[in-house]
């Protein structure tokens, strides 16, 4: 296995043949991103989705199992594009995923104003990393904190992407759920299905779905709620058939 | 009982000794008053308490059991307002929760601004009613529609009544979950906590609960999902104890 770098791993992607590189030190995929590639309505046969903000490609990957369109996933950290683009060569996927190495500030220019039926995101969170945080780990703190592309860039982006009624798909945090609305009515996208994810019965949302639709009409649903782990702290029946299937 | 008029009758409110006026035709409370009333943070020792768009009462009677506060009902149409009233008295508790007959829109003038703890309000949640509506029952289409006070009536009011840091709860349908959070930030009513009520497990949310802090700084908290039925059409364990207590 010659094509793993550093402390990379070649890790199952679900229950499904997908294999995905990971590296602790560098990327792994969260839960949110694995939920967030199988919340977003997808066009099965054909299409033209995109994945911002990609890190090590898992969305991208997810996503060419609920769709037979071509993907496109953008990244701005060469290390992760660079993952991303073995772990694609590796399942073979290359005719149908294409990974960017580019900033999303700059990707509606050089790839087409409206083009997609579908956009997705899962930005980084966090708003002002310490210098501590950048210093220890630069790829972690650009994946995880708003140093290279903002809340709003990703918005303005995917809404700059995305055709007249295509579907725009973010995660967040509930934090900024008001934040994301408002963003989102500023750039023409229509918030039309958000999901909650509850780490446990009980327990508040940790976790925030929401796709939006270009230039709709406003009417939202609230779908059920999605809870991840049972009282023994094993994972939900819901969650497990996510993760690994039926 | 000659103080009921027509076709009222006389429920309990809750498994507490509490009663109220009823009448199918003129105005019955609904689960989602109850769950506001016990939704909302209320002081307990002492305290302003105001519920705008008030009915029979519903929510005032259920306050006044979560505190010792002093609480007004504010409600436009004479029929509840004496309803209401009438409930009051039938409780004694007129020295703790006074009805007015009076229109939301006028009441911080004649109340005084900034001057509540805590403001409640179950509003009309249907925009336009038809004309044969309003013919067939004038009371319940005042009620159900926004013909006497719209939603952004309610929030503004609500805004004006408030303390800063004084507390807003509403309750709505989640079709109206922007604009309610928009006005709401229009009239410096920050959104601080909101809970999903669902009919049943795995259905989509038909309810939903928020409250605001006058001039609060941005911090949303999601609150775990309120499931409302069971799978064989009986009330959730939840539920029950909202409605009859252990």
């Amino acid at each position: 296995m010659e094509f793993l770098k550093g402390d990379e791993r070649l890790d199952y992607l679900l229950a499904e043949n997908l294999r995905i590189i990971q590296s602790p030190s560098v990327f792994s995929f969260s839960l949110d991103a694995v939920l967030l590639a199988r919340f977003v309505h997808v066009p099965i046969q054909k299409g033209s989705l995109i994945d911002l903000c990609s890190g090590n490609g898992v969305i991208p990957l997810f996503l060419s199992l609920r769709t037979k369109g071509s993907i496109i996933g953008v990244e701005i950290q060469e290390r992760l594009y660079d993952m991303a683009k073995r772990s694609i060569e590796y399942n073979q996927l290359e005719n149908r995923i294409q990974m960017i190495h580019g900033d999303i500030k700059e990707i509606p220019k050089e790839l087409g104003f409206g083009k997609f039926d579908v956009v997705t995101c899962n930005p980084p969170y966090f708003t002002t990393p310490t210098s501590e945080e950048i210093n220890e780990n630069e790829h972690l703190a650009i994946a995880r904190h708003e140093i290279l592309c903002t809340l709003e860039d990703a918005i303005k982006a995917s809404s700059q992407l995305a055709k007249q009624g295509g579907k725009v798909a973010f995660v967040h945090r509930p934090g900024r759920f008001l934040d994301i609305m408002t963003l989102m009515r500023k750039y023409k996208l229509e918030p039309k299905k958000i999901q909650f994810v509850y780490p446990k019965q009980g327990k508040e949302a940790n976790t925030l779905l929401i796709e939006a639709i270009k230039n709709g009409n406003p009417d939202l649903k609230i779908l059920p709620p999605l809870i991840v782990y049972q009282d023994n702290n094993e994972y939900t029946s819901e969650i497990k058939e996510i993760l690994y299937g039926k």
